[in-house]
């Protein structure tokens, strides 16, 4: 084998946003197979707002990635040789690629899923990816959506809230309401994805648009945000309101501790509830949860976007515009 | 009727603890009874940290009380006077009778219900009343306690802390662990209520020793206190940890905004939940409680200490025991 790997590696912890010296571009041999490996050929990385809490050294639900290992990262690609039954040259295979060009799939950790035929990569990766399953599951599953509920989405107009404000829709919630941070992103909402209302946090008053809105509270709070949001979506929750805490993009760049929600109080006036989850406890559910988002993609009721970004050297790049609010749709590097 | 009632009113909202310019006594003819309404001589009045909390001009779980307004309290007295079936003179009633010498017993929210004989009115004022029902059902419900769990108190010298920690043991906890202000109040807790341990928050580094007496993390906290105590929890939470929030005396005396939990992001990354609740909601299946906390209580497992403080015009000063670390036990004013 004389193939190179091209790798991003991370090179120093960043503090706010990724600098260009957080990430260095390294070449290195492909590594030689292991029985039971196979090497794919990576097409495309699923860029994730929990990418920048790995770079952190802070205790999280993975550890965190070292100095000068490959920045961790789903992503989809195709095999081009193989030691295992499990994988067969020219399957396209999605799991943990990294950001890099060659990724080994293997067994346990290192274990990636064969894609069926005639599924969009970039689509799988999006919907039917940890993006829908997150949305899926936390709306459903941590927030118990109810029929009727009064839900609001922060982030919304990304790939996880898009999502959720449809999944919400389709599962028979009162009033789906979007906060996000253009009013191209608020029209996008309510005119395309069928929201109710949109927010836009940077030039409206949101804690009096929630109270117009939301006249009698928010049943279910799904907050991809966290600061100043939580605390005022908190301030206007309902009785037996439920906060799914799906992440907290608004504190992951800013050095030190976020600011907690002061309105927490809140949950014992109105008897409420805020729970964390981690999608990949709900992986032996994935499969159930694919199929329904598969009919909703295939009867057109489910619509997605996603916001390519050419180069693996961009992934940096890419992955910043999450916290930029630069994206409408999911990130998506595509490795050519 | 000539007989005089005196009563404790508000008479400017507080911004920390109750000032003598606070509350102001007055004396007021004894209400004409209508039908269906019977007149209690007021001989206990429960002392509890949520009377606080109704002394602001915020919106709450139930109204405000109003300037002049008598100060909304629980309590017991005697029908002395009735012109109702349902109160019988010489019978012992406990309600909302407010700090003052004489009561309205009446129906709907005015209702009151009469104490079977042969419990001691303290007794029933703190274990079978809003402080033991809060601990059962906070604990067991709310918290959902189970065999093994490790169990955080916070306020645990308090009347409701030192009810949740011994039923959590009586029900199967692994570890109970109190936190409280003093060595004595600490010493109490594991000498003579059961506690597996203690930590004093003055004098103790509460992260370090939760960190060593809880090395696996929190499985339950039950929070009377909020501020940085809930904050060091979160951090230690295990996996799936439940946070039940039932007060947090440690703001309520505190002018402006509480502190939000910064650590509230662990929820996410130990799949965790925070639920607050009001014991009213479980009004229904007080009895059951009752019942189970009776049995406890004639068997000597479950031990109770009320502090009884003596005079009607000392209410104020009673409420301000709870936010300075003054009391052991459930605190009782005798309207004697």
């Amino acid at each position: 084998m004389d193939r190179i790997n091209r790798q991003v590696v991370l090179a120093e912890r960043p503090t706010t946003i990724i600098e260009p010296s957080t990430t260095t571009v390294v070449e290195v041999p492909v590594p030689e197979l292991n029985p039971g490996e196979a090497l794919v050929e990576v097409q495309y990385l699923s860029i994730d707002p929990t990418i920048r809490t790995w770079m952190d050294d802070a205790p999280g639900y993975l550890p965190p990635i070292a100095i000068g290992e490959v920045v961790r990262s789903g992503g989809i690609g195709t095999v081009v040789e193989t030691r295992s039954d499990r994988y067969q040259v020219g399957d396209v295979v999605f799991g943990t690629v990294g950001w890099q060009r060659y990724a080994v799939a293997g067994t346990g950790p290192a274990a990636m899923s064969v894609l069926p035929p005639g599924i969009d990569p970039a689509v799988a990766l999006n919907v039917l990816g940890v993006t829908g399953l997150t949305a899926y599951f936390g709306l459903l599953e941590v927030g118990g959506l109810q029929e009727g509920d009064v839900v609001v989405v922060s982030g919304a107009a990304g790939a996880t809230g898009s999502s959720v404000g449809q999944i919400a829709k389709l599962s028979g919630a009162g009033t789906v309401i979007g906060i996000a941070g253009t009013d191209a992103k608020c029209a996008m909402l309510t005119d395309t994805l069928g929201f109710d209302a949109a927010i836009n946090y940077k030039t409206d008053d949101v804690a009096a648009e929630l109270r117009r809105l939301a006249p009698k509270g928010i049943d279910l709070y799904f907050d991809n945000v966290g600061g100043e949001l939580l605390d005022l979506a908190l301030s206007q929750l309902a009785m037996r309101g439920r906060v799914v805490l799906c992440g907290a993009i608004s504190g992951y760049t800013t050095p030190g501790r976020p600011k907690g929600p002061a309105n927490y109080l809140n949950l014992i006036i109105r008897r409420g509830r805020m729970e964390g989850f981690i999608i990949l406890d709900y992986a032996d559910r994935f499969a159930e949860a694919q199929g329904q988002l598969i009919t909703w993609l295939l009867d057109g009721t489910l619509k997605h976007a996603e916001h390519l970004v050419h180069g693996l050297e961009q992934a940096p790049a890419a992955l910043n515009l999450l916290f930029t609010g630069g994206n409408t749709g999911k990130v998506i590097v595509v490795v050519d």
